[in-house]
C-alpha cells in the first residue's frame, strides 16, 4: 500500500485538445458520408412492421416549405439529412426524407397539426446524442429538429430560474448562467451538443444527479406541443405550484412520444466557488462501496459526484484514445468530486476523508486536483470511455440501475458468459446513483453475441429488481424489454395515456412502449 | 443598530411542553364534540350539487364489515366518525356515515373495486392535516383512512431508500431512520400527525424543500390503487429508472383524485451532524431579500431553510400563544437554518455571514442557537403561527407562490383593502421558495370579508404569474380558481386524464378540478 502519493499531485496526462465535448466530433461522422455504412434499422429488424402512416408526398413538402420560409429550415436533400437519420452510436438508421427546423412554438404546432391531420409520423430530435435509438427515425418518419429553437428567454438571478427554448445546447446554457454565479443542475459528457429539450424528454441523469437530483425536481415548468398541434402551456418559474396535476412530469422522460417540448424553465443552483476532484485506486468493488459509504458521511453536503471505472474501462482510454492515467494500475478506480462555497473547508474535509481512507487501507493510491483544466482531464478519463469503446467497432451498450451491493456482479457474470466472443466487457458509472454502464464490444455487430447478451442481461437486472434503463431511456432498442422493469399494470396505464394523448400514434412511433 | 447582541445567545423563551407537534392536540378537537360547531359544507355552499353517486346502504356496510374484520376497522357510529368529517382548520364538514380503515393494499383494492362497481364516492384520508378541505367528505363520501396502513417495510442504509406503507406518520419515519444516520427530505409543522401518503398525494413542501427539493424528486417509487381497484405497482428503490413514463409523478400532488397511494419509497438524505438556527430582525422586506441573496452565496450548500415572519405574525405568537421572542420588535424577522457535516465549518460560515450582514446594516439584531431544544423553540415561532391564528376565530388562509420581489406587496395591499373588517392580516413563509403564507382572521366566518378577499387575492397572484396554491393544493376550497394559475390547455388535459383513469368520478369528487 502506497500512502505517500495521495495529494496534492497535479496531473498533466492529457493533451489540451482532448476536451470533454467529444460528441461534436462524433456528430461530424454523419455529415461525412460515414452514416451510409450503418445498416438501416428496417433491414436489421426485418420483422418490424411500418405503422399505418401516410407516405410523404410533394404536396406535404410544399406545405412545410411555405410554413418554414428561409434557408435551411426544410431539408429534403439526402446528403443533408443523412446525419439526422443515424444515431450517435451508429447502430440505428432510418430513411426519413424530410427534416423540419422550426424556430417557434407556433411553427411546431402547425407542423404537428398538419402531420396529425395527414397521418404522417414524426420523430422529434434534439442534439441526437441519445444511446437507444430514440431520436432517429425507424422508417420514414418526418424529423422535427429543435436546432433552431435555440433562444434563451429569461433568467431570474435571485431564484435561479432560467427560461429557454428546448433547442438550447446544454453547455451553452451552462456558459451563459456562469456569469450570474449559477450552474445547470445536470452535466453530461454530451453537453456540447445535447439540447435541454432532449435532456428533458429523456430525463437525462448525468454526473450531478447525486447532488442536484433528477429533472423531475429541477424543471420548474415547460411548454409542449401535443400530437394534435395544441400548445400545452405548463410554463412556470415558481419553485412551488400545487394547482392541479403536475402535467409537465409526464413529458419528462416520455422520449417525445407524447409531444414535443418547445420551452422549459430550469431551476439553476448556485455555482460552487470551489471544486476538487480526487481520482483513487482500490482493490475491489466492495472497497468502492465502503469508500462511498464513508464519503456520504464525511463529505456529505459537498459531495457532488461519486463515479467508478473498472480496470478494463481505463484500458479503453489507454488503448483506443492514447490517454494516460495519473495513477498506477488498480482493479478499480473511483472519481470523487466535491463542490462547495469555501475551498479551505472543502479541502479540509477532503483531506480528512482521504487520510482516513488511506489509513483504513480502502484507498491504495490517488491524486487530487483543483485546477479546472486538470479537473476536466480527470473527468475525461470517465467520460470518454463511451467514445473509446466505439473504436473497437460495435458497442453493445447497457445502462442499468441495481442495488449497489449487486452492482458489479453483473459485469463479472457477463465477462464469464461472453468469454472471447467479444473484445471486452467493461463496467463504469455512477455508483452514488446505483447506475452501472455495462459495455461489450466486438469488431462488427454479431447477432450471436447479441443473443448471448439479451435477454440474459435484462433477466439478470430484473431478478434483482433493477432498472434495465437507468438514464438512457428505452427508445427504440429497449422498448420490448419494458416488462423487465415495469409491471403490467404500469405499462397498461402508460398505453392508456399514450392513446388518450396521441390517438393516431404519430408521435415518435416504435419507441418506449412495447410492440403490441 | 445593535451589533453586540448577535450570537451565541441561547434562547429560553418557551416552555418544554410547547413542542412543534401541535396538530395532534388540535386533532383532539374533533373527538370532543367541537366539530359539531363547524358548519356543514353542503350548508355553506348551498348551490353545490351532490354528484350522481349511490347512497350507502346496510348491505354496503355489511360487505365492508366482512371485508375488514376486527375492531375499529369499519366505523359507522356518528361520534366515532365526527373527526373524519371535519378538517383541521374547522372550515369544512362533510356528512359521511362510514369510515374504513384497511391494513393492506389488497383491502384497499377490494374497497375501491366495490365502490366503483356500486357507484359509491370515496375520499381518501391520511392524517387529516390538510388546509384546503381536500381530505374530508363534501357530502356523504365513504372515508378510506390510511391510519392502519402504517408499517415500515424496508430500509437500504447505503442508498437511503425507505419503503413504507402510506399511513406511516412522517415524524415516526423521521425518528426511525435517525438511528441509521438518515433524515426525511421533508419537514412540516404537522409531522406529528400527517401521513407520508398524504404528503405524497398533496406534494407537501415544508421547510426543507429549499435544501432537498420537492417530492417529485424524493419519491423513488410508489404503489397506488386505481379507482377501479386495480393495483398500480410503480414501486422502486432505485434512484434512476428511465423505463417508460414516470407514472408515480401523476399521483404526487393529485390529492387523491386518481387513486389511493398505499405504499411508497422515499429517498432519505444523510442526517446532518450539525444544525444551527439564526433568528434575525430587519427593517424591511427588501432587506429580507438582500439577506437571502447573500445567504445563497455565503451559506450555499449548508443553507437548509430561509423563512420570514412579519411583525404581525410574531404578534400572533405573543398574543394568542403567550410565546416570547428572543429578540426585540422589528418589522421583519428572518429564520435561517444551516445543516452540515462539520459544525466548526458551518459555524465559521454562519459567523462570517452574520458579521457581514450586521456590518452592512441588513440585520439589526439576532440570535443563534445550536442546541436541539433551543432550535425547536425558535422553529416554534415560525410553525405555530398557523395554530395561533385559529385562536382569533375564523382564519382565511392563502398559500401562494410569487416572484420574490413582489412577494410582500400582496400583504400590504390586502391589509389596506380589508382595514378594520378583520382582526389581522399576517404574512410569513418560505422566502427561499417564493412561497408566502397570507392569513387573515375574523371572530367568525364573514361572507362579506370573504367577498373582499376572493377573487381579489387570486387575481393579484395571477397578475404576477404566481401560483394560487404553492404547497397546500387546491382541494375543495380552491378548485374553482385553478385557471388563475393553470392554462385552459393544461386543465383540459387534467380533465382528460381524470376521466381516463376514473371514468365514474368516484375518487375524491368535488376536489382539485373545477366545477364543470
Amino acid at each position: 500500500m502506497k500512502i505517500h502519493n495521495v495529494f496534492p499531485r497535479l496531473c498533466c496526462f492529457l493533451t489540451k485538445s482532448q476536451t470533454r465535448n467529444t460528441y461534436n466530433s462524433c456528430r461530424a461522422f454523419h455529415s461525412t458520408g460515414r452514416s451510409q455504412s450503418v445498416v438501416l434499422t428496417k433491414t436489421r429488424y426485418p420483422n418490424l412492421k411500418r405503422g399505418p402512416f401516410s407516405t410523404l408526398g410533394d404536396v406535404d413538402v410544399q406545405f412545410f416549405e411555405r410554413l418554414l420560409p428561409g434557408t435551411g429550415r426544410v431539408l429534403a436533400d439526402a446528403s443533408e439529412i443523412e446525419g439526422y437519420n443515424t444515431d450517435w452510436l451508429r447502430t440505428c438508421r432510418g430513411c426519413s426524407e424530410l427534416v423540419l427546423r422550426p424556430k417557434t412554438t407556433e411553427e411546431v404546432s402547425a407542423i404537428l397539426n398538419y402531420c396529425n391531420t395527414h397521418n404522417l409520423a414524426v420523430v422529434p430530435q434534439g442534439g441526437n446524442t441519445g444511446l437507444v435509438g430514440g431520436s432517429v427515425p425507424v422508417f420514414d418518419e418526418v424529423v422535427v429538429s429543435t436546432q433552431l429553437l435555440n433562444q434563451i428567454i429569461s433568467l431570474d438571478e435571485l431564484s435561479g430560474s432560467l427560461v429557454c427554448q428546448s433547442g438550447c445546447v446544454l453547455g451553452t446554457l451552462e456558459d451563459y448562467i456562469a456569469d450570474y454565479n449559477l450552474t445547470i443542475p445536470l452535466d453530461l459528457g454530451a453537453k456540447g451538443s445535447c439540447h435541454i429539450g432532449g435532456n428533458i424528454a429523456t430525463n437525462a441523469g448525468g454526473v450531478r444527479l447525486l447532488r442536484y437530483g433528477s429533472l423531475h425536481g429541477s424543471i420548474l415548468g415547460l411548454e409542449a406541443v401535443l400530437p394534435n398541434g395544441e400548445i400545452l402551456d405548463c410554463m412556470s418559474t415558481l419553485r412551488k405550484d400545487n394547482t392541479g396535476y403536475d402535467l409537465k412530469q409526464l413529458f419528462i422522460g416520455s422520449e417525445g412520444t407524447l409531444g414535443i417540448v418547445t420551452a422549459a424553465s430550469v431551476l439553476c443552483p448556485q455555482k460552487p466557488s470551489a471544486v476538487s476532484v480526487a481520482f483513487l485506486g482500490c482493490e475491489s468493488f466492495s472497497k468502492v462501496l465502503d469508500i462511498y459509504k464513508q464519503a456520504k458521511g464525511m463529505l456529505a453536503e459537498i459531495l457532488s459526484a461519486y463515479e467508478f471505472l473498472d480496470e478494463a474501462s481505463v484500458a479503453v482510454n489507454k488503448e483506443n484514445l492514447k490517454m494516460t492515467s495519473p495513477i498506477g494500475d488498480f482493479p478499480f478506480f473511483v472519481l470523487i468530486e466535491t463542490s462547495g462555497s469555501n475551498g479551505d473547508h472543502d479541502e479540509e474535509k477532503l483531506n480528512t476523508f482521504l487520510e482516513a481512507m488511506m489509513s483504513d487501507g480502502l484507498v491504495l493510491d490517488g491524486t487530487v486536483v483543483t485546477e479546472s483544466t486538470k479537473i476536466k482531464d480527470i473527468w475525461s478519463l470517465r467520460e470518454r470511455v463511451a467514445e473509446g469503446l466505439l473504436h473497437d467497432g460495435y458497442c453493445y451498450k447497457y445502462d442499468v440501475s441495481l442495488p449497489q451491493a449487486k452492482f458489479y456482479d453483473l459485469v463479472l457474470d457477463m465477462r464469464e458468459r461472453l468469454g472471447s466472443s467479444v473484445i471486452r466487457v467493461v463496467g463504469y458509472g455512477h455508483v452514488g446513483d446505483g447506475n452501472l454502464h455495462l459495455n461489450m464490444t466486438s469488431p462488427t455487430y454479431s447477432s450471436e453475441v447479441m443473443g448471448n447478451i439479451e435477454p440474459f442481461v435484462y433477466d439478470w437486472v430484473s431478478k434483482y429488481s433493477g432498472s434495465i434503463s437507468a438514464e438512457h431511456g428505452l427508445g427504440f432498442k429497449k422498448r420490448n424489454f419494458i416488462y423487465h422493469s415495469k409491471s403490467k399494470s404500469a405499462v397498461s396505464l402508460m398505453q392508456q395515456i399514450k392513446k388518450s394523448i396521441d390517438p393516431n400514434g404519430i408521435m415518435n412511433p416504435y419507441k418506449v412502449l412495447p410492440e403490441e
